[in-house]
């Protein structure tokens, strides 16, 4: 096992009807701006619960982030937490609304031009304290320090880190999730599926608590995954998905192991040059990930394949060969396309992508050895 | 799964040479009270190491915690920690040194007589900032906020918790318990064994998660406990048998789901009549909990035999009987006694246990059914 440190203050209030918590929450007297999305929390009534619920403070609302949060957006809300003196931000939402939350909380405090906090990790030394109600079992980000956006002009698409944008609650009830669209809700399980594989699927380091910790949410994962589109209205598939969700990205079964996130950053530049969704860019670029890193995550590839999907294949060879594809299978189950070309996207299409990409100067993987030229290599073999 | 909150600040810095990082973690210019236990930090070398790391603060010494910790003693340190004007704790040991010191901490700021902070559940309002380096991996004391007392003239064990009393930092090197004796290592095997138990062994209420890291951490705690006193200076094993202590009693698998702490409970009042070690109480009293309760606990008792002992057998009946009788061996293996009579205790030395206990009012179990007769007959049972 890695030396590792941890350190995580969110409090987490689960459960049925769990909104109604919020006003003893937020600190007292506190001038909230209650930050959403497109309007959804409206037509399902988690706005009118939230209101009700808040009846005694001073809210303003700010709506309308996106998926995939724009720093052109965010920066709206900043100039309006400036100009009404807000001093508490609450999300309502999914990883977007509670990304763009955190970031707003961190530039409404910085000195300076707040994109640097994405482009060049310029360090925060102050935020606004914000909280949040998740709608969507997916990103882990309403118990993580962690945002990506992406700005719309440079198609561009980073993240950040800092202890200062833990939310100081999430409220996770999943009962919000019944009313989700089956595409959001398929998505989510997937992307939690990949935030613990990019924990999981590099070398093994004897962390015997954290591999079994992976293996378990990756196993909960596909199991209640399968059944949820079949069962939206099912409150312990619900539950137990959105608590594997929060679990698969809270930062618990990461550490003192290596990691590997090329999955998620390729799939960053794929969403900021195509526009796939996160989790659309994920199911297509893991197997290929897989594929090509099969050496090098040979051990823990064929652990995932008995631990996940019970394969017991004769040989080290075609026990890789099958655990990739039950990835891609489970992905397809879901509904999700696993091919480029399923998205319209040819090999010439992927030089589109290089310029951007090559400034990053890519280091990826858990040996630090996917640059662009193997990324592109990993791309060519999802076309 | 039912609902629940959850909140831990606790910091942990885990691994090689983390004793290091202390002056860092400590705020700056603290007075300093180092609490200890008896001597042993001396002898291994740990004493050194924090001192020598801790040279620039103002550093005084509390020594002489025992295991069990009496209030009387704690109550010398809070004569101290006042004179001195002490204003941050530093417990270098195991779950004694630590629950003391968290009483110490809250014991020091508050007002009236410090014992109804157990005997009667007093609130705390403020209590003094803490830290814990651990020296054996078993209570999972450095990442919780509670803590048990013993009063020696009463002969009572008791209980409290507050978040006020969570360390702000956890220092976990493996490194540091290659030296215990192999009784401590045993004890805090088993200890930590019966906490994952205590939080799993009661009715399924479709927690997967929950469920799935608790039947994670018994098998490991099994596996590796039965290599340790064979290797005890290998770095996996102690690493992972520390990361699972904490697991086992940090919160994390215990929300949402049906506990029973009877065993502890049970075992307390052991300890304070008969003055057997924690671990050694519960090594006894657990079999009798599952054979008595074994129609209530079936389902989980089942499953336990099945994922953590390899258990097969052919009939229900079977099943528990096997899976009951392998967490004995298991004990006995670890070189632990399971039987009042190997303590040289009768049947007739129960009676001693009446009065204290009847005044307790038990209502014990997950389902608070288990008062003073059914802990009697539970006690009977292990005779």
């Amino acid at each position: 096992m890695n030396n590792f440190e941890f350190y995580n203050p969110v409090k987490v209030v689960f459960g049925k009807g769990s909104i109604s918590r919020l006003a003893a929450l937020i600190p007292h007297k506190s001038k909230v701006l209650l930050v959403y999305g497109g309007g959804s929390i409206k037509r399902n009534g988690i706005y009118t619960q939230v209101i009700e619920t808040l009846k005694s403070f001073d809210l303003i609302e700010f709506s309308g982030i996106e998926a995939n949060p724009h720093y052109e957006t965010c920066m709206d809300a900043v100039k309006l937490v400036k100009e009404q003196a807000v001093d508490f931000l609450l999300a309502v939402g999914g990883g977007s609304v509670i990304d763009a939350t955190k970031f707003i909380a961190a530039a409404a405090c910085f000195e300076g031009e707040p994109w640097e906090i994405l482009s060049k990790g310029a360090e925060i030394k102050k935020a606004l304290p914000l909280g949040a109600v998740i709608t969507l079992a997916a990103t882990g980000s309403e118990m993580n320090e962690r945002a990506v956006i992406s700005r719309v002009s440079t198609k561009e698409k980073l993240n950040f880190a800092s202890p200062l944008v833990f939310p100081q609650f999430a409220v996770l009830d999943p009962e919000v999730t019944y009313s989700l669209p089956a595409k959001q809700t398929a998505n989510g399980v997937v992307d939690s599926f990949i935030h613990v594989i990019e924990q999981y699927l590099t070398y093994p380091v004897q962390a015997k608590v954290q591999d079994a910790f992976a293996e378990s949410l990756m196993k909960i994962i596909v199991e209640e995954g399968l059944k949820v589109l079949d069962h939206p209205h099912d409150y312990e598939i619900r539950a137990n998905l959105m608590w594997a969700a929060t679990n698969a990205l809270n930062g618990w079964i990461g550490q003192g192991v290596p990691q590997d996130w090329s999955s998620h950053r390729i799939g960053y530049a794929l969403t900021a040059q195509f526009g796939l969704d996160h989790a659309e860019t994920l199911a297509v670029i893991l197997p290929g990930v897989m594929t090509y890193m099969q050496k090098a995550k040979e051990e823990k590839i064929i652990r995932l394949g008995e631990v996940v999907f019970n394969l017991q294949e004769t040989t080290k060879e075609k026990q890789i060969f099958q655990t990739i594809a039950a990835c891609e299978e489970f992905f397809r189950k879901m509904g999700l396309k696993t091919r480029l070309h399923e998205y319209g996207i040819t090999e010439g299409d992927l030089n589109i992508l290089v310029e951007p990409v090559r400034q990053m100067n890519w280091k990826l993987g858990e040996q630090g050895n996917i640059n662009w030229e193997v990324a592109r290599e990993i791309l060519l073999l999802r076309v």
